[in-house]
């Protein structure tokens, strides 16, 4: 199948807005198999729109566009491909209803504006939309499929993958899988370096991918039957972690701070976190994953020296000889939350995430972990690179790293 | 000026990358009163490049390509557009020359393939690279402009500034100007109707777009003049925030912890917070603006009852006849954080930001968000729609907003 993506918004054309629907549709749509081979970003103008749709419905079997579904005079995709195909637009109850529903949740009345979301094409499929007012739908013309999808990515995803995945996979037969192995403590090309060989593989290929702080390699395989797809992708996920081994530490969507969190839930442990240089990210990446309360019970973000002294018990003495970044700072906040929140372990972290703030002695990305059992505390010296938000996201996997591979049992370098 | 940018590259279609280049030119395209029309991404495949070439040279005065200069036989821009416009490719000494004093510098001997980028289309303007061995070039035929631009941002966006922007500001004498006024507490819907005969305007124009918790209305003035230009902006500012007044709470990059942070800073206050919904995310934010330690010493994840109870000394009896999410409590865990750490201000939240943990009394989306000071502890009841994510990012919003109002003398309503 043929498709192509059509993102509708002048904001994107003014360059206010990257377009991360289009990649995240084609992502998906190759791992159907359907061969993507334009993207259109097109404004919020009729005519224009129109346009695209009659190139677009000459070239390809499959059109999926993207935003201009909100309740404003400027949202006219529904509207132009209705009477691009020359369908009258028809309201749709449940739709009006679920719209009623919404705002009576939120507590507000809805205006007239917001009822023009519950007009589609006739004969369309409604997509429901759980994170926003407005619905999507597919329609099915001449052999074509057309799919409008909302704009705002936290309503396109949830819809694309309650709705529409399960619609194109009816409609194609060739199935691609992917696995993504999520690797962290190793850089980009130390991990091409150990795999080289299983790059050059035909099917399935393993292709790696720099993410923010981690390295990845996506396993991906072609072919008629899904055992059998699943079968060759497991033996090659084998044989990278052969390879690979403890510095994978997640597959696909799962993120560092599940991996901990369910480590923690399989052992009935629990965690608390005393934040400098993070500064409450640590905190929320790990109150990020629903039901971490049963395992992480106190975050205390000491911003300021007195914080440390006088909510952590931090020594006066050691913030004076080593200061607030030192290997004795870092241990002193993670043996002391442990008690404070009386957990089974603390974890730590000061540091100069910058732009502002750094010495010769102690330069911007001068980190300091700490974590404390019941038994001994490990202090880990970092130095990071990459503007303040990248020091902060690459301490926080740091941290959880050391949490994993002693809930593991995994040598902490 | 009408103009549209094609980026060549199969990596796009599989959605392994993000296309920044469209984004960043469109913005620079804009300030030249350029009007962009149409994004489009193509495949490294010659067919079809030469339809999109087709189809812009038909509707555009300007196309800017991206991508597709490299030295492999994948590469295939600049060789489609000349034949696309029936010009032969001559080799150009200068840019020969060029990449073989590249190569020198990095001490490497180029290959064959390398000398490929020193051929461009009969008449061109070569664009020197200095960032890398793929010049650029322009072409001007039939009253249109084609600009060939390499894919790396890192040399695209040096080779447009210095070489790009000047011939196009030569040949443009129009300048566009715009405006990002960020409202909150409004929906997009009512903001629409308190602004909409606005929105008819056509210099400037007035557009509303939605963000993650706030709307925004972008104004867009065209003219010859910046400083007419800019007094039709501040003109038409002036006129909404006539309409929409206190609500609004920042223009264009600026965030709303910058804002609050900035007004803690300028009234020498200091804030402390204390939150369970939120699990970080508030601390985050505020840690996100580098300086905020000046303003911010202390956060508190209180994300079990015991934390509030001996860590913000929430009264038992409170938590037992009220529950965690509460007026009470929030009220309680503001003055509380405020004390323990001897800040001006405390601000707390506390509620349910699911999936799980709703009930019928007491469903997810329910937040109190509570905000001290020396005389008076305000508490605001939410009731919030979307995923997790959403509500603890909506929930920080309004924590925030409420600091500014209150620092600003505006109702906190």
């Amino acid at each position: 199948m043929r498709g192509e993506i059509i993102s509708v918004g002048t904001e994107l054309l003014l360059g206010q807005i990257l377009n991360t629907n289009a990649k995240y549709l084609s992502e998906k749509l190759a791992l159907l198999g359907i061969d993507i081979y334009f993207h259109t970003n097109v404004g919020d103008n009729e005519e224009r729109l129109k346009e695209c749709l009659n190139i677009a419905f000459n070239r390809s079997d499959l059109i999926i566009t993207t935003g201009g579904l909100g309740p404003t005079v400027d949202d006219i995709t529904k509207e132009t491909v209705a009477s691009f195909l020359g369908l009258p637009l028809v309201e749709n109850i449940e739709a009006k209803e679920e719209i009623i529903r919404f705002f009576e949740k939120i507590g507000q009345t809805p205006t007239m504006n917001n009822f023009k979301q519950a007009f589609f094409p006739e004969g369309a499929k409604i997509l429901p939309n759980k994170n926003g007012t407005a619905p999507g739908c597919i329609i099915e013309k001449d052999n074509k499929i057309i799919i409008i999808l909302p704009g705002p990515p936290s309503e396109l995803i949830p819809m694309f993958e309650e709705s529409v995945y399960p619609y194109l996979k009816s409609k194609t037969n060739e199935t691609i899988k992917s696995r993504v192995i999520k690797i962290f403590g190793l850089g980009e090309s130390k991990v091409e370096e150990m795999v080289k060989p299983l790059l050059f593989n035909s099917n399935p290929t393993v292709a790696p991918l720099v993410g923010d702080g981690y390295v990845t390699l996506r396993i991906t395989a072609k072919g008629h039957d899904d055992k059998e797809i699943l079968e060759m992708i497991e033996d090659m996920e084998s044989r990278i972690r052969g390879i690979i081994g403890d510095y994978i530490y997640a597959v696909d969507e799962e993120e560092m701070e599940e991996v901990v969190i369910k480590l923690l839930q399989k052992n009935k442990l629990t965690l608390a976190v005393s934040e400098s240089c993070t500064g409450g990210l640590l905190a929320k990446k790990i109150t990020d994953v629903s039901g971490a309360s049963k395992v992480f019970n106190l975050g205390v973000v000491s911003y300021s020296n007195e914080a440390k002294e006088n909510i952590l018990g931090v020594r006066k003495s050691t913030l004076e000889s080593y200061g607030a970044v030192s290997h004795e700072t870092a241990k002193e906040m993670a043996e002391n939350i442990r008690k404070l929140a009386n957990a089974d372990f603390g974890l730590s972290t000061t540091g100069i995430a910058g732009p502002t703030g750094g010495t010769p002695e102690k330069p911007v990305g001068l980190v300091y972990v700490g974590f404390a059992t019941n038994e001994k505390v490990y202090v880990k010296k970092l130095m990071l690179s990459g503007d303040r938000s990248k020091i902060r996201t690459r301490t926080v996997l740091h941290a959880l790293d050391i949490v994993r591979r002693y809930l593991l049992g995994i040598k902490i370098d």
